[in-house]
């Protein structure tokens, strides 16, 4: 029988608890149908009984039909000075109606006594209460064994003893948390070799894992060796202080390199995706190392090997990124050289060849304006537009003769008046001057608005263009304000996403240029790419 | 004898080879200043054959005079095409006149004839060859073993003949490479064990990993108690695709957690500031949940256990932070409640009682603008003067009748004019109106100068005040430029840094906000505060 693997997903309440990451209930709905498609075995929705928000995703998600996750609520055990029906917890958890309940209890003796400020034997009874009073109310029940393995370093009996009582009431499976993080993968190892012993072998558990060791993901795999059946994390890892155990390197690691069966391994190919969707919900920027799923994963820099990876990628890649739905990349930096502009320049459609004079201009105007600020691993959109514009073919389809911006306020609860006058010919040199103001909620996007009114009816297809992201950076040389800034764009149409960059002391100035940009590259992919989305 | 471990850092060389992470040869000789202040044995500079910026490096780095760190120069085995003698790699090695050198050479079959392009038996000549030309002229020669673990799972008689030939010709240190970063944990416990039986139990080994699967850290430690003695890895984990292994994490695992002794030991304190110190010089945010060094690895969320942590650090943290030099953070969130805004009041020294009738309004004030999107985890001056406003003691040095900030450009190459006109009272309410004018480099920078302009005789302090950085974040909600922007401001004088936050759809008014907080705490903290650098 092959060997099997179950994700338990707790992005929705564990990843919450992340300093920075927050979702809505709406936010948390969307997230739960992307990790349904991800083919996520248990997906933990919250905490009903502490807080309204929480218990109001379990009612709304009732209107949602998972394909294959099922959903857990997640509690803890009941009061030590309540029984079971009185306590509120277990009735939220009741209530919440899910197939699923997860309770977590103390498995650290001084955490009884301090926490919890109960007896150790107190604790032991309301463990074994709380699993048996929800056990027939739910298709499976859960154990959480918080600070197991500070717990098990304590006091292996006590720790060991919490085990039991919930394998006694009923419990499916005793899932082991490492809560503080503190963990290191040899004594997760030997403490799981112990608990297994003391519990018997026929024993289910889980493996839960926080990083402040850097060690989740290890200790969760290093844990899956010794007959761990359940592994629980996040996606991007996001969770309390350092995080959880990131699924978005658990899961390829376990169905890709050590061959574990699990309902994920059909749709890994939507990995990337979903961890890009979980950041955009959060408002997050996605981390670009992030393994697997990261926009650096598997992004070559320096000349020297990049040639080497181009005819043989398998020898510098440990898998193909196709297989999460990450994809490979060359980068364009003051490493790289000939090899790197010359793999933009077939990605771009532009023919230049190895010993193309132009290569050398090319080369260097793109190290000149990197020393000045640009970035353009982020922006490719006007690197390709200043490739055009290097070979002898710019794409410029309206000529930006001026811009004035005025902002103004006068009182301190009044509205900012903002307006943006430009002076546009169309087409460059030749056309009809456009001489037209706009206002806009900010500068940015009253120039936004006054070139689009100047321009709108030449060409319509910027109606479908709008701005997806705005990100401004100061860069380091002269201090605070009058340093230069590089504002990155990001704008969309219904096909796809781009980014353009523009640099300047002037964050208007900076914003101008990448706006510029950003409507040129648009009108030329529509003149001449076909991407469908 | 107590187990010693050596730390080798090659943030300069491998660091540089990430997306988004460059430094200029004056950013690398302030980085290796601070390296040596931590304690690291080995400081790898760079490869002084692949190009100028490294070769500069070794010049100038000779000025500097290391306390605890040795200087290695890195490079590639010779051409096999060439000699020893001939070859200019190995020439720029010795021309770095380092102590210590380390070259790398292949250990994969298909890499020696796909990228080198010879054959295995010269391959392993030329290992053979480089390690005992190079030997004599430096105190340490180490020998980078690339591709390792691939390569011994490719073909592990060969593999470890690439190791025998470095060791016979006087390497010091083998250091296996997993430079895809493919390799788990439990694999290289396999593979070391196999490689110190058949090179004998005496061979001085390293190891070299990369996180490709979210393995590196655990990695490195699995290598030590198979006996590796060096232990290569970054800052920050900063390096091609996800990274090396974290240094930052390395360190306090080995030291604190598995009892090693190290150079590093005793300077474990200034582990966080020298994390932060390499992202500022590379002008990357600092990744907030990096473990140990984070922002957010001592932060903690969630009203429940914050006041058991309170009571009790030592039960919720793997380690104290002051060990590492970071400190212990509680939340203000909206997950938070009545504890962190008592907690928050105490450190502010503002006395607030938990009985107290101003509480619940405070916390519903913050969290109705936290809706709004301001965001005070990274802002708390922000959130010290709005709780001051809050309960009746606002700090308000001037008063911002109005600006007017005009933004000119009128040909592609002049640069734009700005020019910022305000309005303020000072003292508010009676004091006299300044309306002055000021030219900046943007409209920011216009504002800042026109508001110093305005105020500034009656605050000279004010010239001591600086801004460090400046960040937008365009907000969920309204897509494109009609979004709300988040602006953060860190400023800084001679003896602190401080953040304040503004919100609004026109990104001139956020900043202004954030701009107005900022010097309004300058001066109350001046007044109130007693704070030396």
């Amino acid at each position: 029988m092959a060997k099997r693997i179950e994700f338990y997903d707790t992005t929705l309440r564990d990843g919450t608890q992340a300093e920075y990451f927050t979702l809505s209930v709406e936010d948390k709905l969307r997230v739960a149908q992307k990790l349904d498609e991800l083919g996520i075995d248990y997906i933990e929705g919250g905490w009903p009984g502490s807080n309204p928000k929480d218990a109001r995703f379990f009612k709304e998600v009732r209107d949602l039909n998972f394909k294959h996750a099922k959903l857990a609520a997640f509690g803890s055990t009941h009061h030590p000075r309540k029984n079971p029906e009185d306590d509120p917890n277990l009735q939220a958890l009741i209530e919440a109606r899910t197939p699923v309940i997860t309770i977590f209890g103390k498995s650290w003796d001084i955490h009884v006594k301090e926490a919890l400020k109960t007896t150790l034997e107190r604790n032991l009874e309301i463990i074994e209460a709380s699993v048996a009073y929800l056990k027939p109310h739910c298709e499976k029940l859960f154990y959480d064994a918080e600070h197991f393995f500070d717990g098990f370093k304590a006091d292996k009996d006590y720790a060991c003893e919490t085990l039991k009582r919930a394998q006694a009431a009923g419990a499916d499976v005793l899932v082991l948390c490492d809560t503080n993080g503190g963990t290191l993968p040899h004594e997760i190892v030997e403490i799981i070799k112990e608990v297994k012993k003391r519990l018997g072998k026929g024993v289910s558990l889980g493996i839960h894992a926080h990083n402040d060791s850097e060690c989740a993901v290890a200790n969760s795999l290093m844990a899956v060796l010794e007959g761990v059946i359940q592994v629980q994390g996040t996606i991007n890892g996001f969770g309390e202080r350092c995080g959880n155990a990131n699924l978005c390197s658990l899961i390829p690691n376990l169905v890709l390199k050590m061959g574990y069966e699990a309902q994920s391994k059909n749709y890994l190919h939507r990995l990337t995706e979903v961890s890009r969707y979980v950041c955009e919900v959060a408002n997050i920027p996605h981390p670009s190392y992030l393994p697997y799923v990261g926009h650096s994963a598997f992004a070559h820099k320096g000349g020297v090997h990049v040639s080497a990876v181009m005819r043989h990628p398998r020898t510098y890649e440990h898998i193909e990124p196709e297989l999460v739905g990450n994809v490979r990349r060359i980068l364009v930096s003051d490493l790289s050289g000939r090899s790197n502009i010359l793999y933009k320049a077939k990605e771009f459609g532009i023919r230049l060849e190895p010993d193309d004079p132009m290569l050398a201009n090319i080369v260097a105007e793109v190290k000149k304006l990197e020393s000045e600020g640009y970035q353009f691993e982020a922006a490719e959109a006007s690197l390709e537009l200043l490739m055009y514009r290097l070979i002898g073919e710019p794409k410029q389809y309206f000529e930006l003769l001026g811009y004035r911006v005025l902002d103004m306020k006068s009182t301190e609860d009044g509205l900012p008046l903002v307006e943006a006058t430009v002076m546009i010919r169309v087409p460059p040199g030749v056309g009809v001057i456009e001489h037209t103001a706009a206002s806009g909620n900010g500068p940015v996007n009253a120039l936004d608005n006054a070139i689009r009114k100047a321009i709108g009816r030449f060409y319509p297809q910027l109606k479908e263009m709008a701005l997806a992201d705005y990100k401004v950076r100061v860069l380091p040389g002269k201090p605070g304000t009058a340093a230069k800034v590089r504002v990155l764009i990001f704008s969309r149409d219904n096909h796809e996403v781009w980014g353009t960059v523009g640099v300047s002391h002037d964050v208007i100035e900076a914003s101008c240029r990448a706006l510029v940009d950003s409507i040129n590259y648009k009108l030329f992919k529509d003149r001449h790419k076909n991407k469908e989305g």
